[in-house]
């Protein structure tokens, strides 16, 4: 008689995002009258650029054609684009990282979920508190997380790291040692960030106690200001102690289409055991590579048009980041984040809990946010908007919130 | 300190097609004036169909316009996909599975790698031998499968089910009872195929001994024969025990545009607990889709003109099958599979083993195929080889062949 992976029957409730949906869609099954604006979920909403969209015609008309066909993808990706990962996102700032150390993938979402396979079920993670929550969910579907405590919001196995006002949502060294830890600057939900100084502290207390670092730096194209990494591999010493993921999801728009890579240099070792090659023989093994000509859209993110049009659009969400946290500034509101992320981190007005401000957002003012507290029980009463929206949805978002 | 998940380091040498691929690559090196024909690896060879590069473009384009542009997908998939696939691969066949049933993934080696997830690590998987490597592979990264002995090229906690000449490579009802049974039909490698009547058996022995069945139809558009299923779900009472993965790999020429789904029927329990919603939970937390453009490619296969013309496709290479066969026959080879699958079974000559054969027709033919042996040690002694070459190509290899 088969049984089931009973880590999943512990996890509380369904997918965060899941969950949103479900309510909004409740919401306007209701209400069929209301014009929901969605500043929850982080999707973006400019179309590709247009270098992108070239590109894309391109690879379909080579897939027309026996003489241009192509099959299965190699197995850590096309070498066209790992190169111009290689040169881009890491020679070019000073990081050594070969093209054969970049592992093409579907989004950082899979990759944030799927790395925690490659290391042992007895080792302990630490997250920052509030956080994406791929990173715990997925640790506890595969059992090294302990039980759920419902009263805190917490697992018994799971070290926190709170990122609050008082720290300035940037996590201090954990007291308890960890074996994972999960950093993701600038950071989802806060916004926060992290300088190159502070992070080259986390660098050195991995390589001390012998951790992995697995830093998420999904957000990165958002820097905007001196000092704050665009990798982890600009820190020394990284090469032995982390593993980086990165996503085309928000500096090219490519949330429905879908490409990612992530980074594990050769040098991050167990005893004689290379961490490159489990995730390649996962990669090989349980992953066939994503589609040609995605990853020919991913190439022309590097080249000049596609550089510059890209600039542009993030240029559109930061100055949507920047209208809304001055809008809500002006209204009152505690606001952080918005700076070098395109998230915008707010406290609930009169010790809202956050649940309590998301219905009231959606139903009064037909607005979508997300609950801080669906990130972890540090974010209870705060709540997160993304800059993802159209302006002019942004605009009028805003005025809803000033008119409740 | 961390530590790595050490069941990957059980896994011996690495994944078949990558040894494969390193192989060929290594011989290239140091022949470059050979030209090295492919019916190794199942990777097909003839271009998109006409109607699904039409779509392909149109969906770009979608992707170009604010007002058409997607983000991110439905969770399980894009309903007009799966509204597409529910009427034709199950309503039109007299199979009642919902679109809500129905999984929209980048391929069926993904999900055949991570359906494993959902169950327990206690469970014990019964596998044809030879089969498909990933389901084995999967398992033993997971730690369900014991210790590897090499002399044997088995698993301690692993069901093998021969299949063999003398069971007309059609697995019989294990001795042991597993609580997880993955069946392939038509079979990669062997090309062997299974009866309605036969499969029926095992629907009724899995709800009998309370076992799943993993059911992967990735080859179903190449049957030929009546009373051949195309779908488990044509058997009574397989909506209780089994759940089917599909590909467009090979009926539509994905292989490199990555397509795929599963199917987990609601009326699938472990006691109260649906497989449904836990696979749902997985789909939610670590996957985030197939992009837009792709499932867009995907609808127009079920198309008027996308059937005709995948129809045609498949034919071409099921000619390629039937030439390799009828070829391999007139040479004095013993052969089976090529009637229902695209794949054609072969007993190794004199007595080689798999890997010796392979090594003589790379070498002396520059013909690559599949080692027998890399799908399981009843497999040795045994080669595939692919009808997805082009037709000149697989006349050209087989003269080859036909003059070592």
């Amino acid at each position: 008689m088969f049984k089931v992976n009973d880590n999943y029957l512990k996890l509380p409730g369904s997918y965060l995002f899941s969950t949103i949906g479900r309510k909004v869609r409740e919401y306007k099954a209701a209400n069929p009258e209301k014009e929901v604006i969605s500043l929850g979920i982080g999707d973006v909403t400019q179309p590709l650029a247009p270098a992108i969209i070239e590109a894309l015609h391109g690879a379909v008309d080579e897939m027309a054609d026996a003489a241009t066909f192509k099959g299965y993808a190699p197995d850590l990706g096309y070498e066209f684009l790992r190169n111009a990962i290689a040169k881009n996102d890491y020679a070019d700032r000073g990081c050594e990282i070969a093209a054969d150390e970049i592992f093409v993938s579907d989004g950082a979402k899979c990759d944030s979920g799927n790395i925690q396979e490659i290391f042992s079920i007895e080792n302990k993670i630490a997250v920052c508190d509030p956080v994406y929550p791929v990173y715990v969910d997925t640790n506890a579907m595969a059992g090294r997380t302990g039980t759920y405590h419902t009263a805190t919001g917490m697992w018994s196995d799971v070290i926190y790291m709170p990122c609050t006002a008082e720290n300035h949502f940037t996590p201090e060294l954990p007291k308890e040692t960890p074996d994972i830890i999960y950093l993701c600057f600038p950071n989802n939900p806060t916004g926060a960030t992290i300088t190159k100084d502070q992070l080259q502290v986390w660098v050195d207390y991995a390589n001390k106690v012998g951790a992995v670092i697995i830093y998420d730096a999904a957000y990165e194209a958002y820097i905007s200001e001196e000092n704050v990494p665009h990798s982890i591999y600009e820190c020394v010493g990284a090469r032995t102690c982390a593993i980086e993921l990165k996503s085309f999801s928000k500096n090219a728009g490519f949330t429905g289409t879908r490409l990612g890579y992530t980074v594990v240099p050769k040098d991050l070792k167990s005893g004689d055991v290379m961490l490159h090659s489990l995730w390649a023989r996962r990669h090989g093994t349980k992953y066939n590579g994503a589609p040609y000509i995605i990853q020919k859209a991913g190439e022309a993110v590097y080249s000049e048009a596609g550089k510059e049009q890209l600039k542009a659009q993030v240029g559109y969400y930061m100055n949507n980041a920047k209208t809304i946290k001055e809008g809500l500034q002006s209204m009152g509101y505690t606001v952080s984040g918005g700076v070098n992320a395109p998230y915008i981190w707010l406290k609930t007005p009169e010790k809202m809990t956050s649940w309590e401000f998301f219905d009231l957002l959606l139903e009064k003012a037909n607005v979508v946010g997300t609950p801080g507290s669906g990130f972890g029980p540090s974010g209870e009463g705060y709540f997160r908007l993304t800059a993802f929206g159209t302006y002019e949805n942004t605009v009028a978002a805003l005025e809803r919130i000033r008119n409740l």
